[in-house]
């Protein structure tokens, strides 16, 4: 990343299906990304593998007009290169994450990429929808408001509603003035460094026992994920993290309980 | 509708599907309705009859919930009871109609609600749309604003995208202050009434000789139906029209050519 630069164009959002079922789906979902001007999408372990001729169909041409759609086996390996992710859930989670409407969560995002962050929106698969797990790697939730008595919407339609929240805060996006890319240090993280910094925590909680519970370990490791997903830290701040857990290190071998 | 009253709640707008081919697609547009709390849906000539198996397999239970689907042969009849009706088109028409994005469109009808009009979203049958003279019924038309390179959204995502619009604005029109209805007078005339006024125009018309040409009337006949659809008019107003036909008329008489 340059350390200061004019950025001419913002990048689009991406958009991830985490382990979605029916190709149908999948085309649906292309048809609507470009309908409203996003052309990457991602998948994660598809159920019925990929390329799909249900999706093909359903998606009347959009995918032969989009870049080759990427297959990853894990959404962390899905969010590597990404800057600011968020998640559509239709349920409220027992989580500290900031919520936002489609239109809300889009502008939210533009103001990410207007600065040269790469973004993207998260949606579950059919069935499951996304883990606590999953919503853990994002930096907030967006829920489509809807009719509580009658509320299940599915991946197709979910995909339309946050791509043409996203079309319509366009005009408003092109006409803010350029902004300068801030410089490299304080250039938020991207996924992959954070996790590698919280595979490596983990790993280091896990040597000197902190992990007391099995049954609760899950749990726990969500919850320090939670801590550092929400703040948005820079790439300067999670080598001080880094920094931090090696300092404690060592002030246990010297200082040995 | 009486004189003047305290309006409690604003009457919801009505979804008109206009000549649809797909059950799946009329199927899809109830589930969309149902997510965004709207329940009246009328079909004008569905072409695969009604009910329809593939429509409830769709709708996932959403038809069970709403009021019986009403069946119209034209799309007049299907508008009679209505005051202010949008037409949902892609195509720009030769035609002087207010434009609206789904968002204001949602935004104008909740204003005629709030004083106890009738309102409604019409949508065109997959193949053919809406034609021009459909259109002339209508106080103005909706565009979707979509990708110019691939813009075709069919037509239950159409009325998932003109539903959620409309659910979007809801809080906003609950909080607004109750409104007084204006007096039965200068209360905005129904569809039919227009319809009546302007079958009579034209008949009169005819017997007159306006229409010098057979094959420019239908054109003719549309361009009338525009000037007075556009304006809203009142119940008096429509009497006062009358009024000058029949005066007009006298006029004709008592000072033949």
């Amino acid at each position: 990343m340059p350390s200061s630069s004019l950025l001419s164009s913002p990048p689009k959002p991406v958009i991830i299906l985490d382990h979605p079922q029916m190709g149908e789906n999948i085309g649906a979902a292309a048809r609507a990304m470009l309908n409203f001007g996003l052309e990457e999408l991602r998948l994660v372990a598809p159920r019925d593998g990929w390329p799909s001729k249900a999706a093909e169909d359903m998606a009347v041409g959009a995918l032969d007009k989009m870049p080759p759609v990427k297959i990853f086996n894990t959404l962390a390996e899905a969010l590597g290169d990404l800057h600011r992710v968020l998640a559509t859930t239709a349920r409220p989670r027992d989580m500290l994450k900031e919520v936002f409407t489609p239109q809300t969560a889009a502008l939210n995002l533009n103001e990410a990429a207007a600065t040269g962050q790469r973004t993207g929106f998260i949606f579950g698969g059919e069935r499951a929808g996304l883990s606590n797990d999953d919503i853990a790697l994002c930096s907030g939730i967006i829920t489509i408001p809807t009719n509580p008595d009658f509320s299940s919407i599915n991946l197709g339609q979910a995909v339309l509603l946050v791509a043409s929240a996203w079309f319509g805060t366009q005009k408003q996006a092109q006409d803010a003035p350029p902004r300068h890319i801030p410089q490299g240090d304080s250039f938020p993280v991207t996924q992959d460094k954070l996790e590698e910094f919280l595979t490596r925590l983990e790993g280091e909680l896990e040597q000197g026992g902190f992990f007391r519970s099995e049954g609760l370990k899950p749990t726990m490791i969500r919850n320090i994920k939670n801590i550092f997903t929400r703040p948005s830290l820079t790439d300067q701040e999670v080598r001080t993290l880094h920094g931090i857990v090696s300092a404690l290190k060592r002030a246990d071998i010297a200082d040995p309980l």
